[in-house]
């Protein structure tokens, strides 16, 4: 594994000097490199260590954008709050006199928070000064985050490694979307996901803020969207200004979606003249695909179009504009006669016809307003013209297709992580893998893609727990070279990138110890903390299959404090593939003792249970795995058991998860 | 234990039908009752359990104000999050037709959100139905808790156990405050706080808005009050509009602190002209009383507290407007010619009389307002009027002085939980002990007291933990009888609401983990909550006695790790109680097995360390809680070794906390 793992840095890193004699045993000696995440373009490792005094000071030259200095005090604070140094900067500062520096960060100039900006930065560690160097701010603070995760500690303190770093993003569009409609996401978890992003070189929050279950922004020229479709649960325009401003400070675009016509269930709650069918429209509590639909052939339509847009457009100055467009299945569009008139009249053939219809009307309106149009792929009809851009969810086919036809366009099908799939899987996906069959023009169409966040089944306690660490997989996909494709040692930096995210008040590990005490009605843990360590809730969209779930359904179970990436199943797999491999008596004691844990949890998991009946349903679960455990430990000793019945049993969904420890174990009968 | 325990619970409990006989046996299987915090006036324990079902929803009769409905709907949430059971109901709302009903609310009349108002509830739950009754909704609100309190579960599944609760508070007034001056406080922690108080009957934010570290409030007649002297961290009026109405809908009133004419650094970097002494000013970034004074001989001084207070006033509804009035030394107003020559010409004898006539002035304005005045004791000059109420922190004489001389009073001396003492200390502390000199109608003067969260030593990650759960312990103290004093079983329930509140978002529990893991730079922090579970942070004023500490330090260390009532130590000490009182083996297994956990956890530690040099100032900490440990089973194995240089040792402050257990040891040497 060691050898793996250097081998892996080696590859994307050069010695400074030329000196590459000393490779090895300078990696091996500063881990910080083999931390990085997502990794740089560049790193030359040199030898030597500059120390982290008390008297660290940061001081910026050059013509940054103001935010630059919050940043850097930011960098500081962070910086203070790890070591306890206590750093006596209180804020980085302009034009400020420092007795000594230990960080100089110099820029050329201002930042522009918009797609392309120059995101490059070159990072210098000598043993006396640390220098940063960027074009923009934007690259700057990019630095800022690398050089943190540098920080290394010795026994005489703490210290950055002697090194050069020279990066620079290879997609300009590095997304994440938060839908906050379906569960509205306070005001505060915006922010903190925001840092979490900043902290994995990710520039672009994709707002999705209108849905079916809630019209969440504030709209003073028709209040009743807000008002009556948002169970009060909206963001006002101050807030919403803030949120851009926040993000702005951290080099972040923020650009809007309002979903339509489909997904529009909340907009007609307060407006019902603007469906297909008549109202009443009530506030949907259910999830799937619904049916009532915008009426693309009423002017008042546009009019409250244009206004939401407009009033939207002055508080997201970016150029981007999300209008959604997707699975409107057209059921009310049928069912209406009017519409039927209508697109008879005017020659409209079908359904995809007539949303192109309605799309080339909202075109019109958001480039009046400066704004370029994106939407789902749906939006993409052969009559659209080519300014738009397509937002690849159902597939990279979609996408191909696309740039081929001279559409630019983001991925995020293979970036879904509310469909609770590995990192692994997410961190493979490459929006232009070799094998692309486009050309280099059509290649520059692709601009990124977004990690999407849906929200259906998440609430504000388990949301950051769906987003990280699984999204910093996919920051680094669209970050780094396209080489960098080791699954072993993502995971294991994704491991330490998701302890420094809780500092910026991420809850995705903490959450969790909250939620199961609370399940266990405040007696010890530790039973349920072994089986959801071994289990992920049901994936893709098997979840809610039986439609059990609503708005306010009690997301507060075993599937909620279960992750998409099992921590001991991850960590079994790793003991079987050894044992395997090897043989050793060492790797199977360490087999066995998991198993051992497993085989006696259900006692006292059982005995949790009986006292806090939320946990009843997972009983058929923990009885699989201590037979599973069993059956494992037999084939072990040697023993031939009759596995079938007990691996069919345990890959058997119980309270909406799975076990991820079956492979394994069947791995080891086998052997 | 198990008897001081239900004999402790039967003194608050009748049995429904007078059967007497019955009472250990029903309170042994009843274990909700003896969870009860704070304790119900009248609890009246019956037979028989209301089975909570996948059907259970909340009915809503009489003429409650719409805050209710806001309420029940919550108590409905969190019953499901924490049973799992899917309640259909969505949202209790006004006129609804169910078919079943499991909750039963009923309130005569809207409550007023002011001091005094009726928060008196019935409680009646029988086998086939909750009921719930009160004059107003405000008391309705407290039953609420009361009831999700009761929430207990069999082998059947969830139930409320039988019984009837009548309760009202002792004390009206019962306030927590909250300094978001010295480190600012975030909107959502001070909502997750005002639930939490909710949870515990609570009914009074006091929000402390100015220091010299800061100004806190938006000031729109003069902005630079807010921009100049805040960092930019102040809150919006529209974001105190919301913490009001967030308040209100739980029963809680706030009132704002503008501390004048001393503690105004802040007011003066944008206003120097409002000084006693010629400027500039900065924010100051140090702990401590500074000299910064307003000055009384100033029109434009009233000018700007007109203004401020009067955009205050039609924010903050409350009758209650606190002016501060503390710990103002005088020193710039001795050295002031100009202010020395007025006091001189209007015959102001001495300081106290100067800011007696500031006070005067003050209350014209607020009297103008409707306001009442609210400061801290030094305000109690001979020449005010008695229509202002005094704000105890010096010490309870004053508190009795101003009773005597008809002044309305409440308590803070002795609820500062800043100075990290533990909970038993707040709680033995009573506004009106058995003993006090004060007659009936002085006495009614006394109206409660208010914990006070001043937050040198906090940020937006340790607040939490030193508000909670040691602040529940003073709201039962001020709502329960008088007679409830037994410290053990306080904290016994304590540990249970610490786990409740939780849910509610409050971060005390789970920040500190978070904490421990950045602390340990990512590796296993068995080590160091082993050491963090039996040290408490430096009490009183000690922590920073040799003012280390300003604002931006780092409070992400082992003291602030460290909460006032360190869980092993406690542990500790009922251990070895036990072992004392008993000699039994198994007790003695008990405390041996503690120390030899310490004993042996110096060596981890030391290895953590290695690699985490934050940690490092805490060795000499561990191995004193090495030694200590072998110490004590020394004299458990019948040795006589040279106790004093160890205790000495264990005794000494390290890294700004000490050791809890020495105490312990020190008993098991002696027996």
């Amino acid at each position: 594994m060691k050898a793996k793992r250097i081998f892996q840095i080696v590859a994307a890193v050069t010695i400074m000097g030329g000196n590459i004699t000393g490779t090895a045993s300078v990696l091996e000696s500063e881990e910080a490199f083999s931390r990085l995440l997502p990794i740089p373009q560049k790193v030359m490792v040199g030898e030597g260590r500059f120390r982290i005094e008390k008297s660290f000071a940061v001081k910026v030259s050059g013509q940054p954008d103001d935010r630059l200095y919050g940043a850097a005090s930011r960098f500081l604070r962070r910086l203070d709050q790890r070591t306890g140094l206590f750093l006596p900067q209180d804020y980085v500062e302009k034009g400020e006199t420092l007795e000594s520096v230990g960080l100089e960060i110099s820029v050329k100039r201002p930042g522009e928070v918009k797609l392309g900006e120059d995101e490059t930065y070159f990072l210098s560690v000598e043993a006396g000064i640390v220098r940063l160097s960027a074009e923009t701010d934007l690259g700057a603070m990019h630095g800022l985050e690398t050089l943190l995760q540098l920080l290394s500690a010795d026994e005489q303190g703490y210290y950055f490694p002697v090194s050069r770093i020279e990066d620079s993003p290879r997609f300009p569009w590095r997304g994440l979307m938060i839908d906050s409609a379906r569960h509205f996401m306070p005001l505060d978890l915006i922010k903190r996901n925001l840092d979490g992003m900043a902290a994995v070189k990710m520039n672009v929050m994709h707002w999705h803020l209108t849905e079916d279950q809630g019209f969440r922004a504030e709209i003073k020229s028709f209040p009743k969207l807000h008002e009556m479709g948002s169970d009060g649960m909206y963001y006002t325009q101050d807030e919403m200004r803030e949120i851009v401003a926040y993000a702005a400070d951290r080099g972040i675009r923020v650009y809007p979606e309002f979903d339509v016509p489909g997904h529009a269930t909340a907009w007609l709650v307060g407006h019902p003249e603007l469906a297909s069918l008549p109202g009443p429209y009530e506030i949907e509590r259910g999830w799937g695909i619904f049916d009532p639909t915008l009426d693309p052939t009423k002017e008042r339509v546009y009019e409250v179009l244009e206004a939401v847009f407009t009033e939207m457009a002055a508080i997201f100055p970016d150029e981007y504009f999300h209008i959604g467009g997707d699975e409107n299945e057209g059921h009310h569009w049928d069912q209406a006669e009017h519409i039927q008139a209508f697109m008879k009249e005017r020659g409209i053939a079908d359904n995809h016809e007539l949303q192109s219809f309605f799309n080339k009307r909202l075109l019109t309106i958001l480039e009046k307003l400066d704004k370029k149009m994106v939407g789902w792929d749906e939006i993409l009809q052969p009559t659209m013209p080519t300014n738009i851009m397509i937002h690849s969810w159902r597939g990279r086919d979609s996408m191909e297709a696309a740039a081929k036809q001279g559409y630019a366009s983001i991925l995020s099908n293979g970036y879904y992580i509310d469909l609770m799939q590995p990192a692994s899987e997410h961190y493979l996906v490459d929006p232009l893998p070799s094998d692309i069959d486009l050309d280099e023009e059509e290649r520059a169409r692709v601009y990124g893609g977004e990690a999407t966040m849906w929200s259906e089944h998440v609430t504000l306690e388990t949301v950051d727990s769906r987003i990280w660490p699984r999204t910093a997989a996919i920051a680094e996909r669209l970050w780094s070279d396209a080489s960098i494709r080791d699954v072993e040692d993502m995971y294991r930096r994704l491991d330490t990138i998701a302890l420094q995210l809780e500092e910026l008040g991420l809850t995705h590990i903490k959450n969790r110890d909250m939620m199961m005490r609370r399940l266990a009605g405040g007696y010890d843990i530790e039973a349920l903390r072994v089986l959801a360590d071994v289990v992920e809730p049901l994936k893709i969209y098997r979840r809610n299959a039986d439609l059990s779930y609503r708005s306010f359904s009690p997301y507060t179970l075993l599937p909620d404090v279960a992750v998409a990436d099992a921590k001991d199943a991850r960590r079994f797999r790793a003991l079987v593939d050894a044992y395997l491999e090897t043989g050793h008596a060492a790797d199977k004691a360490a087999v066995e003792s998991m198993l051992n844990v497993w085989r006696t949890n259900h006692a006292s998991f059982a005995r949790l249970a009986d006292r806090s009946p939320a946990l009843r349903e997972a009983l058929p679960l923990s009885e699989a795995l201590r037979d599973l455990a069993t059956l494992g430990l037999a084939a072990m000793g040697g023993e031939s058991p009759d596995a079938a019945p007990v691996l069919e049993r345990a890959r058997e969904p119980v309270a909406k998860v799975e076990l991820q420890v079956v492979d394994g174990v069947e791995r080891l009968l086998e052997k």
